[in-house]
């Protein structure tokens, strides 16, 4: 087949690839082709257009490091790791709702006991943490792993300050018998995805801010359970309708009430689905 | 709005996009938004193939340099090079038809006297080019900028051999007072697109070869008329039906037959469209 115009060309490149072994790559790949295509049938970019998509892609890669994931935050800003995240948790009713996993997560933090404080040389005001740990429809999971980690008052995470040798605002517990855990830490801030790169760019270009509400994350594991990874919300929080990420759901939203004492508290119980 | 679900995050972000100041920003950025998500609700990623398809966008963007653009040769391998190439250019009755330009074009090529030798130091079947350059539905240009470029017998380009500090297979003519230009030059031959990248990793995933049949690249340019970027490709060439980068036009295939002197020959004509 020659003389591919405008509309043919789609049809071509879809028979090319009918020869992929993979049924599941043939299938990605063809429905990416006939998207992508759509797309630009209907934008009609100019030449000019074409050569800033390019530019924008390559900067994104190359803005990547071991510290910093720019496509994940392309994804992130423009609700596709939403989308991704709520086709893989098709949860049942009485679980805890997903939220995305963000880039701040590092894999073994340091597991304290129950009741250790995480923020020993930080700054910001005290917040003590506990919860239960369910199973949905069932019965409280003991040893359950529950990962967490937040920003400082500042709005950085550990690993976005080059002088934190140690993890810190970031732990993991295990729960009790009971399925409980506990423990202290700071109040989170709400803070802005990183806008430096490629994606800052494109926030600005299309007016919006860059701005997270403030969220503790939770990762928890529990064999038999589909770990849950989601955060917490600080209710009040200003962004909490306009999330760079769109990361809150109304039942991840929870109050922050100051105790008598004057720190500031968090009671929150999560539920796992079950697998199988 | 809070508590998205797979379907009414589109319209979330659709309406967070809405206050793009530029309309044609927006346009842009809501149509990609509507794609994107279309395309990911109809092939439901699991986390794992999302994570694959960000790991392959980071390393095309990361093997970009100021030689390799690995960006533009995905594009080209899923055909959206051409559609845009189409888009751009709805030609009337009579122009010669373009094609992508390619990663090869280097600006400012020498431009040597009508009749020169293009291709001193290389090795190849000797080939004699001549056309005449004309308006479409007009009469002849006089001082047309031709532009040519073309890979070597082993399939490759000047800028692909590190040893090549001059241009070769590659110079500037211009057209005398009928139009005309002639040069002679090496008989190209067909040749793969970068494959040791991820679009290699692409081609082979999806059954494909890398080959581009052989062509002459011609970007011909005169005043009051579309720049012309086309290929003209060898007749009997075995990748005429399943190049690469979906390039060819029928009315793009020349016959390249031996002269009695034993070089071959090529004589093709181009109507370039008129502006306004
Ligand atoms: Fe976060
Ligand atoms: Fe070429």
């Amino acid at each position: 087949m020659r003389d591919f115009d405008e509309t043919s060309i789609t049809d071509a490149v879809l028979e090319r690839l009918s020869a992929t072994p993979d049924p599941r790559m043939r299938q990605v790949s063809q429905a990416l082709v006939r998207h992508l295509h759509a797309f630009v049938r209907e934008v009609e970019p100019s030449f000019e257009e074409w050569q800033a998509a390019i530019g924008f892609l390559t900067r994104t890669g190359q803005m990547c490091d071991d510290k910093r994931q720019e496509f994940i935050l392309l994804s992130d800003t423009l609700g596709v790791s939403m989308l991704v995240d709520a086709i893989n948790h098709r949860l049942p009713e009485g679980a805890t709702p997903t939220t995305v996993l963000g880039p701040f997560y590092v894999e073994n933090a340091p597991e304290l006991p129950l009741g250790a404080e995480v923020a020993q040389a930080m700054k910001g005001e005290r917040l003590h943490v506990s919860g239960q740990v369910k199973s949905a429809g069932g019965g409280p999971i003991a040893g359950a792993v529950v990962d967490i980690w937040h920003s400082d008052e500042d709005g950085f995470y550990d690993v976005q300050r080059p002088a934190e040798a140690e993890a810190s605002l970031r732990a993991r517990f295990r729960t009790d018998a009971e399925g409980r855990f506990h423990f202290w830490t700071l109040l989170p801030t709400s803070y802005p995805v990183p806008d430096d790169g490629p994606v800052g760019d494109l926030l600005r270009a299309t007016g919006r801010h860059p701005m997270r509400p403030a969220h503790v994350h939770f990762m928890i594991a529990a064999p038999g359970h589909e770990t849950l990874v989601t955060h917490v919300f600080v209710a009040g929080d200003p962004y909490l309708d306009s999330d760079a990420v769109f990361g809150v759901k109304q039942a991840l939203i929870a109050e922050f009430p100051r105790a008598p004492e004057g720190h500031r508290v968090l009671a929150y119980d999560f539920a796992l689905k079950s697998l199988g």
